[in-house]
């Protein structure tokens, strides 16, 4: 292929590559599976950030910091979790390089100085977590703790795509501590809520609530909830998980507590996170052939402004009124800015911020100041119209609300249209292969069942929907009885 | 020591140690060197972050993300970089664990999981930064690139105090790539003046912006910058650093650009940071024996309200007065925490936040509310007085500003009075050991000299103060010319 345009329909891996690296949003590295996060993408990183931290305080938690290492020890404290991990954990073996006494200028690993214990690079905290908070519990008044951290993670991964699925990622885990079962359950199901809330209000995204099948559950937990997104190209995408993780880990690292009624017992816990994954939900869930298309609400840059001009004379004229707008723009809390730079063409600067996917462009020229108007264009429909100037500040607002909107209802309408009912496997795998999406079938609730379907098909169960009306039938694979539908998918 | 309140004055260490883990401010970890940074230590550290990337953003600087590992070859391009950090290094080594055949439950490094290149952990990020650059400056319009990281590195120290010397610690590090030295040079003093203007108004510390000597300087660095603070127990504590990297980095990565006159040069290079050290130093310069004492500015909790009341009647009473008081605070967004707890005493709860630095305290009972007052305590001078509700919500933020003032004042005096100017090595030794602080002397220039006197005294010199008066004299230890005073002192 070369580098022309490639669109979605011609091969969606390559387009959504393209588009990851040509918006400026993150490259690989020298680093095998590592990648870098350049800053426009780490713009719209850092506006989920602020959205999500804002929720998770309004919901009573705090924010710290945990070691970025777990010695082995306590890393296998949790035989499932660590089995869960093991096999994809970085590993620091020693402390100290030397001078390579073959090899002037180079350095080796001093065999001198190895770690007594060695030290796994974080792939989730709750082992040095847990191993903490035993010496922060004793009693039930030191609980709920609610704690949440932003901190990077590291997964050795095999075959990784640019935000989906890389070695490190940056994320936030959230770590909860309970004096009953039913909080602890009661705060999974909130979290799971504020990730639902947050990827429907802010990123735009409807998406499922939904419960994973034990084989799909993170590792150590009693239960895990999703939230599950569908992509343009049919995939689902596992947007953030809530985990209830029983007494499990109070029991590996003997974490109890004295009740009020002076009985002790084990404490109840929940992890939660969501990760730089949301970045690729969020490129593939909206984005079209010409580039980025950004909820209002995330993007960095929500208006830019191209002054369209042929001599000095006529840029003096356009320039005053389109700093004017800025400033009034800016009023509104809108973030804007102004592209007056005499070398880059109005053509190719109207290319550029539909590829990073700004939501509306003002351009103006000397007759739309004689007008008294500019010209607008929205990213997400491609429209264009003319607009007084007058009362411009309370119009463009206006028009991003409704932007934010249709851009939703535009990924929800999509989404719905590609939720299949099935009743049979050879409808199933029909649906499957076109057009894909979620297929809504019947399952007799066991991991073989479940293992076969993934393996003849790549199908996975993505969640058992919450909120779902409940109808018994039989099973499309074993013709056995089933409680309810759930959702398959191939998947990101 | 039993566990009875240290003073400042019987061990400052100590009192210092005791601090930090009764405030709730961190702890050590499992991990040997590793820290956790609880809550309340953490929306310090938050507060510190807002404001300097509020400040780095004011400046043109944006934010990214490089990977947390350095690949060896790498690492040691930039040949005394590499050997500066070479012997403080976690290296990750293996990327798999595997079950121990021997040990059930336990899990074993898989030797078949080597490899082939050893990773470097990082603990400074030029190595990564500069191969990334490489592909992203090809012309002098590719330039300035002026971008920030907030990050974790690692630093392998025996040693190791809470927030002061971690073998993991959070910073952020910014690297910037320019056209000319000049340029470099602009934005490495830029930053520096960011950093003391961030100490000073944000944190209330005072602090001498100077220049490393070569000894000092940072590794790969062709001239450092530093701010300087001081300490109640007269030591100095490095707050901040701002490099210029001169092109050291951009030969050891061949990163050249071509100049509007098409001729190729290498880019001039930059890198500055702050740690979570400020969070020692914080601590450090203004607390009492009684607790933190914390500038209004960085404060989590600006105001604190306590209701006094000896009956279910008294506290209604007592109560619609302080939810009052709270909304009316927060409308000139003061962040004000209202502790009605009733499983703490008002006693408990005095010395609680006086522990934890609270700037002002409100306390009201029945009687103030017949008298239309209260009754506040500021915690910097810990005088009381009787203030009129009436209007309250107006003279709260000036007495915050007054007691932001007076923080920094008293910090400010309390330095100036403690740099002591000498003219002979006896008096130099002297001063160093009673009452200590920052002894201005001459020098003659040479790293011999600085090093015996380092090594006879412990004494370092902090830095060669910018924006000083240039004052020829003789070097106290050698009697050879000097054309400056510099600045010793024992230090952090």
């Amino acid at each position: 292929m070369d580098n022309k345009k490639i669109k979605r329909s011609d091969d969606y891996s390559l387009w959504y590559n393209n588009l990851v690296k040509n918006a400026d949003l993150a490259e690989h590295s020298a680093v095998k599976g590592c990648m870098v996060i350049k800053p426009y993408g780490y713009a719209i990183w850092e506006k989920m950030q602020q959205e999500l931290d804002r929720m998770f305080k309004a919901t009573g938690h705090v924010n710290a910091y945990f070691p970025l290492f777990v010695p082995k020890s306590l890393f296998e404290a949790e035989e499932k979790n660590a089995e869960g991990f093991a096999k994809e954990c970085a590993i620091v073996t020693h402390y100290r390089l030397k001078t390579d006494p073959d090899n002037k200028g180079k350095l080796i690993v001093d065999p001198e100085a190895k770690l007594e214990e060695e030290l796994i690079v974080r792939p989730t905290s709750e082992a040095i977590i847990w191993n903490t908070y035993k010496n922060w519990i004793q009693s039930y008044r030191d609980l709920p703790i609610l704690i949440n951290q932003w901190a990077n993670v590291v997964r050795w991964e095999m075959r990784t795509r640019l935000f989906l699925r890389t070695a490190e990622f940056l994320w936030q885990e959230g770590h909860t501590a309970h004096a009953t079962k039913e909080e602890a359950m009661e705060e999974t199901r909130k979290m799971l809520d504020v990730y639902a809330e947050f990827a429907e209000t802010f990123l735009a995204i409807p998406v499922i609530k939904g419960r994973k099948t034990e084989n799909e559950r993170f590792a150590g937990a009693d239960d895990t909830f999703c939230i599950e997104g569908l992509m343009q190209d049919g995939k689902a995408l596992q947007m953030g998980t809530s985990h209830f993780l029983g007494q499990n880990f109070a029991k590996a690292f003997d974490v109890q507590f004295a009740g009020k009624d002076g009985k002790r017992d084990f404490v109840w816990a929940t992890s939660w996170g969501v990760s730089t994954r949301l970045m690729g939900a969020l490129i593939m869930a909206h984005s079209d052939d010409d580039g980025l298309v950004l909820p209002p609400t995330i993007a960095p840059v929500q208006v830019v402004i191209v002054p369209i001009y042929r001599s000095d004379e006529e840029f003096t004229k356009v320039n005053n009124v389109a700093l004017d707008i800025k400033k009034r723009l800016e009023k509104q809390n809108l973030s804007v800015k102004y592209d007056n730079r005499d070398t880059h063409k109005p053509g190719w600067k109207f290319n550029e911020y539909e590829l990073k996917g700004v939501p509306i462009r003002i351009a103006i020229g000397p007759r739309d100041v004689d007008n008294q108007c500019v010209e607008i264009a929205r990213r997400d429909t491609k429209e264009k119209q003319s607009l007084s100037n007058v009362d411009l500040e309370h119009k463009i607002p206006h028009l991003l609300e409704q932007m934010q909107k249709n851009i939703y209802d535009k990924a929800l309408s999509f989404r719905d249209q590609n939720i299949h009912s099935v009743n049979t496997y050879s409808e199933f795998k029909e649906k499957l292969e076109h057009p894909g999406g979620f297929i809504s079938a019947h399952w007799d609730g066991t991991g073989e069942t479940e293992n076969r379907i993934k393996e003849e098909t790549k199908a996975t169960i993505r969640c058992i929907p919450l909120n779902a009306s409940i109808e018994k039938g039989t099973c499309i694979y074993s013709g056995k009885p089933s409680a309810q539908r759930v959702l398959f998918a191939k998947a990101y």
